[in-house]
C-alpha cells in the first residue's frame, strides 16, 4: 500500500495515511507546519477553501484570504499581488479542485509562483483531485498533497492520505503549535516501520489494496484521459440542455456545478427526484449555494454508462420538475457525440 | 444510532461519533477541556495510561502521574493524596481497563472521589471497557466518557465515540487551547442537527446501528454477565495450567493477561503460534511487556465456545513451546467447570 501511494502521489516522499476524514488532514497541515501569528495566503474558491482560512485563524495564524465569486478560479496574477504584498507568507493554501462549485484551480501555475518565495510552501487539497487528474508531487513543487479515502480512492470515507515535501517537513520541526493524534512526525517514523502511530483504520488499508491495485492496473494517465472524456460528455450533455455551468471558464474533471434554471424555483428538489425518483443520487449547492445549483460528479469507478444513466435521469427529472426547454435525448445524445468522437 | 449510544453511555448527553480511532478522542479531550498550565492527574496503569501523561504534556499541560507497576491497579488513597497535594487540579484521567496490562481500575471510586473536589473532572477512556462492564455515566458521574468501535462495539477501527457531562461542557467552553478537527462543541451543535461537523465514517455509523441493535437486544447487564463469565472461565483455565496473571488483584473483564512461563525464552512465539498454527489470534505484550505477557480478550461477539477454543489453542500451543506442566484438558476443563457453575 506504502509502494502504491508513492505511484499514485508521484512522489518519493512517503505517504501518511491517517485515521481520520479529509479535514484532519488539512487540520494536521495547519498544527504542523506553522506557529501561532504565522501569515498564510488561502484561497477562497467556495466552501473547501474557507475551511483553510477557518482552520488558519483557530490556530492563531493570520491568514489573508482571496475570495472569489462562486465558479471563479484565481487569476495567478491575484496570488502573485499578495504574495507580493506578504512577502512574509508561510504558504498558499488551496483546493486543486474545489468540491463546492465545480472549479478547477491552477495547480502547477500557482506552485510556480510560490516556488519563487522563499521559505513559502504550496499547501494542496486534492481531496477531489488526486487520482481524477495529473497532480506530479515531485514534478511541480506540491509542498503537501491531501486526499481522502472517498473520492478516487473509491472507499467509504474514514482514511486521509497526506505527503510532505522535505521542505514542508522542514516546516514542521519548526512548528510551535501543539498536537498528538496528529503529530505527522511520528506517524512518518511509524509508517516506515510499516507500522501506524495508533490504531490504524485497517479495513479502508486493505480496501486501499484493492483500489491501488485496480488504480495502477489501468494506469494513472489512462485514468486522467478517462475522467476528462467521462468530464466533457457531462458537460456538453448538460449544456445541450440549455443548462449554465457555474464553473465555466475552469470546470472540474472531478465534478460539473450546474446552475437551477429560473423555471424550477426549489432547486433542492432536483437531487431528491433524481433520488427518490429514479435512484440516482447526485449533490445539491451547500450553503450559499444551496437549491443554486445541482452537482454531477465524473471519477472514480465509473464509466460512459454513469453519465448516460445520470444525464438520463436528470432529464426526466428536469422534464418532471417543469424545466421542458429541451426534447428528451439531448442531453443523453450529446454525451454520446463527445463519446463517439473521442474514443 | 444516536438514542441507541445515549443507552450504551447510560447518559442523558449526546454522544458524539469521531471520525478517528480512540487516541482522536482522547486528544480531542485535553485539547477542549483545559488550557496551557492546567495541572490534570494522570493514572499510569500502563501504556494507555502513559498515553494521557503524554497527550497532556503536548498540550502544554502540567501532568501529576501517579505511576503504577505493571499489573497494579491504583489505590483509592493513592489517587486521594495526590487530589490533597493538588487541589488545582482540573481532572483525573485514566482508563476504565487498562488493556495493556489486563487491568480494572476502580472507575465508580475514582469518580466519588473526583465528585467532592470542585472543578476537578473525571476522564475515562473507556476504549475496552464501555459495554464489556457497567459503567453507568450520569449515575457515577463520569465527566467524559470515550469508547471507540473496534472493541465492544465490534466494528473495524476507525471511530471513537465521546460524551460530555454538563461540567465538561462548561469547560470545555473556557479552554483556550487551539483545535479544530476535534471542536467538540462544533460536533456536538452538528448531531443534534442530526450531522456531523465534517464528512462522517458512515460505513462506521451503519455498522454501528446493527452492533447497537444487537447490543439492546440482549441487553447491558445480560451482556456485562456474559464477559464477567467468559472471564472468569478464561482466568480458571489459564491458572489450571499453572500460569500467573499478570493483574492479579483487579483482573479486566475484557482481558487478561498471562505471565510467559520461565521455561519459554521468547515469549513473543506464543502469539505467533497460536496464529500460525492454530489460527487463534491473541495478543502480545506490549513496549517494555513485549514477550513478557500474552493477552486474551474475552468481549463482544464471542461466547464460551471461543473461550474453549482460544484455551485449546492455548494448551497447544504451550506443550509445543516446551511448557508441559500440565495435562491436556486441565484449562478446558476449568473453563467447563465454570461454565457448568455459573449457568
Amino acid at each position: 500500500v506504502r509502494e502504491g501511494l508513492k505511484k499514485l502521489f508521484q512522489t518519493n516522499e512517503e505517504v501518511l495515511m491517517l485515521a481520520s476524514t479529509g479535514t484532519g488532514a488539512m487540520d494536521a497541515t495547519v498544527s504542523n507546519l506553522f506557529s501561532p501569528g504565522d501569515t498564510v495566503i488561502t484561497v477562497n474558491a467556495g466552501k473547501f477553501g474557507q475551511r483553510w482560512t477557518k482552520i488558519a485563524q483557530a490556530y492563531g495564524l493570520r491568514a489573508v484570504e482571496l475570495t472569489l465569486e462562486p465558479g471563479r478560479a484565481p487569476q495567478i496574477s491575484q496570488i502573485e499581488t499578495l504574495l507580493r504584498a506578504h512577502p512574509e507568507s508561510r504558504a498558499v493554501l488551496f483546493q486543486a479542485s474545489e468540491t463546492s462549485t465545480g472549479v478547477q484551480l491552477p495547480t502547477r501555475e500557482i506552485c510556480e509562483l510560490v516556488r519563487r518565495q522563499p521559505g513559502c510552501l504550496a499547501v494542496v487539497d486534492a481531496i477531489t483531485a488526486l487520482g481524477v487528474f495529473d497532480l506530479p508531487m515531485d514534478a511541480w513543487g506540491i509542498d503537501v498533497l491531501i486526499t481522502g479515502s472517498q473520492k478516487a480512492l473509491m472507499l467509504p470515507p474514514g482514511m486521509a492520505c497526506i505527503a510532505l515535501s522535505q521542505r514542508a517537513w522542514e516546516a514542521q520541526s519548526r512548528s510551535r503549535l501543539p498536537k498528538f493524534y496528529f503529530d505527522l512526525a511520528r506517524e512518518h517514523k511509524a509508517h516506515l516501520k510499516n507500522q501506524t502511530a495508533w490504531t490504524p483504520a485497517t479495513a479502508q488499508i486493505i480496501g486501499l489494496q484493492e483500489s491501488l491495485r485496480l488504480i495502477h492496473e489501468e494506469g494513472l494517465q489512462n485514468i486522467f484521459a478517462r475522467h476528462a472524456r467521462l468530464a466533457l460528455a457531462t458537460r456538453e450533455g448538460v449544456k445541450a440542455l440549455g443548462l449554465d455551468i457555474l464553473a465555466n471558464d475552469s470546470p472540474s474533471t472531478a465534478v460539473t456545478a450546474v446552475r437551477v434554471p429560473a423555471e424550477i424555483l426549489d432547486g433542492k428538489r432536483i437531487p431528491r427526484t433524481m433520488r427518490d425518483k429514479h435512484g440516482v443520487i447526485i449533490a445539491g449547492g451547500q450553503d450559499e449555494l444551496e437549491g443554486k445549483i445541482f452537482r454531477l460528479s465524473h471519477f472514480g469507478y465509473v464509466g460512459p454508462f454513469d453519465v448516460i444513466t445520470g444525464l438520463a435521469a436528470l432529464e426526466m427529472t428536469l422534464f418532471e420538475l417543469g424545466y421542458k426547454k429541451f426534447e428528451f435525448g439531448d442531453a443523453t445524445g450529446a454525451a454520446l457525440r463527445v463519446f463517439s468522437e473521442n474514443p
